[in-house]
């Protein structure tokens, strides 16, 4: 079940590293795109990094709407993250195309993807030398969600690995999340 | 055995999102930090983005020499990195109080950690806006290094979990990188 994850541990989310799908929609119009290069940005009011390609339409969109929608997907959803990689929706509605269900989100336009770990509802803070110069939109995190089993009392799971996020190695080859780490404290 | 690692594959050091350490030198000074909010940034020149809080005494040794390297520690260094979070540079020399061996590198000041299993010799990009406002240095990677072993012709190699990557849970818990995912292709 999907619940609404507070605030201040929003950014738990994406602390790890994971490959995000980044969802998007303005006037009727909507995308997908997937993007490893994401990161916290900040705590209170959290906020987010992420690196958006001036030629997705994704980009488009999120401009003129200036709000976001990153999804943590996991390893089960390794042909979607790929696949939405190898098609502009200028040329299609990827939703359409590969079948994938939404939800509503409770702040912005853009769709919760279902299947996904967790997601950010975000709005854009307008900083066009970052967006122009690097492709790198900063943004605040308004509202944040997760599924139950997956992260709970502000801490993920230990979950089985076709359950676990994605980490992009490059050329379209992804790790899962792997195992805790002990630590001595010595 | 260390090894050049050439530019164009030098974000595959980050890709998937490890947590890494920052480390800092400037007139005869230096230090090291953790830093789990850090991401590729653009190919070419690689580039890339990575938080550095102002409290930090990294941060003035940084903006002051303009140069950094960040290191992708493995779970074997768990405790040197949860270590360097916990006192400032400012009162210590962390590298003698933690006994941590170095190796120069080869554009910057800033010292190679040894035991880490790749390295990137970075130079920010002067923005004072985001590093004032967000925290936020963004800087070119100029040159990078790999262990033969980890990282071979362009690719992370599969390592037994002590050798792999940490990715920081928040709160001081990590996960290590897990193992590749099979993908359908479908």
């Amino acid at each position: 079940m999907r619940v609404p994850v507070e605030l201040s541990k929003a950014l738990r989310l994406l602390n790890h590293g994971p490959t995000v799908l980044v969802a998007s929609a303005h006037e009727g119009r909507r995308d997908v795109m997937a993007a490893a290069w994401n990161m916290p940005l900040d705590f209170s009011p959290p906020k987010v990094a992420v690196v958006i390609d001036k030629s997705t339409y994704s980009r488009a969109l999120i401009e003129a709407s200036g709000e976001f929608v990153l999804a943590v997907p996991c390893a089960a959803q390794v042909d979607l993250v790929c696949g939405v990689g190898q098609h502009s929706g200028r040329e299609m509605d990827k939703f359409a195309h590969y079948g994938i269900a939404t939800a509503s989100a409770s702040r912005v336009q853009a769709p919760l993807v279902e299947g996904c770990l967790a997601w950010l509802e975000c709005r854009i803070y307008p900083e066009p030398h970052n967006q122009q110069t690097y492709d790198l939109f900063l943004a605040e995190v308004i509202a944040a969600w997760a599924e139950d089993w997956a992260f709970k009392d502000g801490h993920w799971q230990d979950l089985p690995p076709e359950q676990r996020a994605l980490h992009h190695l490059g050329g379209g080859n992804f790790l899962t999340s792997g195992g805790p780490v002990l630590q001595g404290r010595g």
